[in-house]
């Protein structure tokens, strides 16, 4: 709190005078307003209850991701949005049917295991075979050739806790391509301690991919009390076997669609903010960190923004789609907007769950820095500080428009010292979302989209 | 701790008498030995280590239980145990091998389920049936008769969180007869919110019973999460399906043995202190906390008393069979030892959990008070007070005892505020277990059983 203090009251003065020239006393005020109605309203919880509670699961190609679509349409017109639509996208639709696990050796035991995106199937009766423990991806891949022929591959990594989830990265690799290393020294099948920083029976899925040439097997993780239990008996000298049950199916190309909603510029209608998240979950839970929350506080707050008064650059409000198995949404979209990606005056997506954001990052032009700066000072009030590092990287749906231009990007950073708790696994549900702190979120993206978008000079990007 | 301090000002005067009485200071020196000794051991993790990972899940009947009864005997005999034997008990013999759950209108999601204990099977395919929602047992003994034909009851009742675990009877009934309630009114299937304070998706097993003349129907509990979602969709107004997918076995009487080992007193063998746990869990989980903990610490207590200083009288550690299905191991205990229950001088089971122990209370007639005030002295110096209600009822296995007799009956109260987020769940494995904490119940029960042994005089229990 000190050191916020500190800040503010270095920035103050500064502050006095770009709001002078970048926002009117008007606009403050509708700020203010804003900020408050979104701290006061239960509309995002109510959007977030909604879709997870009434469509649920969202995998995409599913037909609950058909619902989702229609759900995000059909709320997006009755909020009020001015213009609503759907843009498609493909991805490679899979899908899990049956899982199950078991330890059969030194003693019968079930195992939590879940899928890999991706992976596919065993035979009816699974696979059966003794059990090869690596700490880390990297001891796997420095095995001898050929020495695992016909044993399962375990990985046993452990995922760091942190505030800003920066844990995952290095875990994530043993996912992606973990089978891959596996198969190459002739693994029949592949298991990992779960991508998570849960201690409950929860296995977590996440996609995965296979390598032309490497043969495909089934690619599985594993709660982190059944690591646990299987790195005990190994550690204890026991020859451990198990058998890994997955009925998966490949459904070729399948197709979703981004749901989009806008809410118009009075004066510069092209330009546009774009908030979001993504409307497509894993197939688990019910997908209410991940991205219920990011889906229903955007909606939300663009709601609470022409509510209040219409800004001067259009607000949209992009749900991608199938995020989950590779971006497919973000891509389809960037790539249909490309030679118009500079109307893109800000863009902030909230995929990190809904646990109060700490933090508001840009990735703008130093001409810009003191827009960002009259932004967080906004923010402040709902106890958001500044992170002065301008390399926000914003959500994971921007990644292909990071890559393709210099738009200005922004962060505004969730505490994720509990997200891995249950993200992509069966307890990503509606009760772990606090509704007070939802509101927060929600007030902190209502304040951000509106200022972006009222901005007396337009945001630039940070030439790459 | 004020409280405690000031109990232990008024009790001090008094102890030093009793302890002139009741215990020679050579004898207190060696509960001063035998405390610290089991505060600074492995001994019962190890124990605990070893029977939750290399047998795992104890269902009674199950090859489980039967290798856990050989780890039983083995460990006693390699502990040094004078005695080791095992005792037969029979019990109604019941699987679960499949299990599965969905949500399927207004959309589909999986549903977190799992038989209750006893459940018959559902069809192949399930039952797919409307839900009709009660808040408790008693609005769904209030229904109408027939007013659940073709329908699957649902009991929404929140078992309540407390210390002590007091909000398990009042919902357990929903558990023990909410079939044989639902079937009377022409329910094709049971269904009921978890007996469980958590709120993860882990359904809640246990036993359940049907009635002679009732329709035995499908018989299941799920998750709270799922209750949760139920719950939000039936109160928006929405017409609920569920499919239930139970397939059970009902295997008739099976066989268990309880496993007893003793330490033979050096002046009255035959006079003895009973301590223990069950040794039988529920198939989902590992069966850490319920009760591998209350197997693991009383064998370890018992060994350490012997290592500082035979006891004058017998300590018998008893490891009950089949517990979960009913008490089968110590109705046939109690049974067996009928004409000799007055040997009995003290009795205390473990059986719920591994937290710390933060209270004692006796159940013993008036002239035993000043050797349970000596014990409580002694139990002191690990935070635990004494708890003057005299009104203690040991654990589930000794209510044959007390039904019978009125032996001197002991509770080392542990704090049970989050054992129901994980007892009868998938959850209840060893990570849930804080080794200090069961370090500091292992001196409890050790410090106990070691006075209760050699008091001058012995304890006598309270008429009934």
């Amino acid at each position: 709190m000190k050191k916020l203090l500190t800040t503010l009251c270095a920035i103050v003065p500064l502050i006095g005078t770009v709001q002078a020239q970048e926002f009117t006393s008007t606009q403050l005020e509708q700020v203010k307003q804003v900020r408050e109605q979104a701290l006061n309203s239960d509309l995002s919880w109510q959007l977030l209850e909604s879709l997870t509670s009434e469509v649920g699961p969202r995998l995409p190609g599913s037909e609950n991701d058909k619902k989702a679509v229609a759900w995000a349409k059909q709320q997006f017109e009755q909020l009020g949005f001015d213009k609503v639509w759907l843009e498609p996208a493909t991805f490679p639709h899979w899908r899990r049917y049956r899982e199950s696990g078991a330890i059969v050796s030194p003693s019968t035991q079930p195992l939590h295991l879940t899928a890999l995106g991706n992976s596919v199937s065993t035979p009816t009766d699974g696979i059966t075979a003794a059990v090869v423990m690596f700490e880390t991806l990297d001891e796997l891949i420095a095995a001898p050739k050929k020495s695992l022929e016909n044993k399962i591959a375990f990985v046993n990594y452990r995922m760091n806790r942190h505030i800003d989830g920066n844990g995952y990265g290095p875990a994530v690799r043993a996912r992606s391509s973990g089978a891959v290393e596996a198969a190459k020294k002739g693994a029949i099948a592949y298991m990992m301690r779960s991508v998570s920083t849960s201690h409950h029976r929860f296995a977590h899925t996440g996609n995965s991919r296979y390598q032309e040439g490497v043969s495909k097997i089934p690619n599985t993780a594993i709660a982190n009390p059944d690591a646990d239990q299987l790195e005990r008996l190994i550690k204890a000298g026991h020859a451990v076997s198990v058998n890994i049950n997955l009925q998966t199916e490949d459904l070729g190309e399948g197709t979703s669609y981004n749901v989009i909603g806008e809410i118009t510029g009075s004066e510069y209608p092209e330009h546009y903010v774009l908030i979001g998240g993504h409307l497509d979950s894993w197939d688990l839970g019910t997908g209410a960190l991940d991205d219920g929350a990011g889906v229903a506080l955007t909606m939300a707050a663009a709601t609470h923004i022409k509510q209040v008064a219409r800004p001067k650059r259009s607000i949209r409000v992009v749900l991608f789609a199938a995020e989950e198995l590779g971006l497919w949404g973000a891509k389809a979209y960037f790539k249909q907007h490309a030679d118009k990606l500079d109307n893109i005056v800000a863009a902030a997506e909230s995929d990190f769950g809904a646990d109060l954001v700490y933090g508001f990052e840009s990735s703008v032009s130093a001409t810009s820095l003191p827009i960002v700066r009259a932004i967080a000072q906004q923010l402040a009030p709902l106890g958001i500080e500044y992170i002065r590092a301008n390399s926000a990287r914003g959500g994971p749906d921007l990644i292909p428009l990071r890559q393709a231009t210099d738009a200005p990007i922004f962060a505004l950073h969730q505490n994720g010292t509990d997200y891995f708790d249950y993200h992509h696994t069966a307890d990503d549900t509606l009760d772990k979302v606090a509704p007070d702190k939802l509101k927060q979120n929600t007030a902190a993206y209502a304040v951000f989209a509106m200022m972006a978008a009222n901005a007396k000079t337009t945001l630039t990007g940070k030439a790459k």
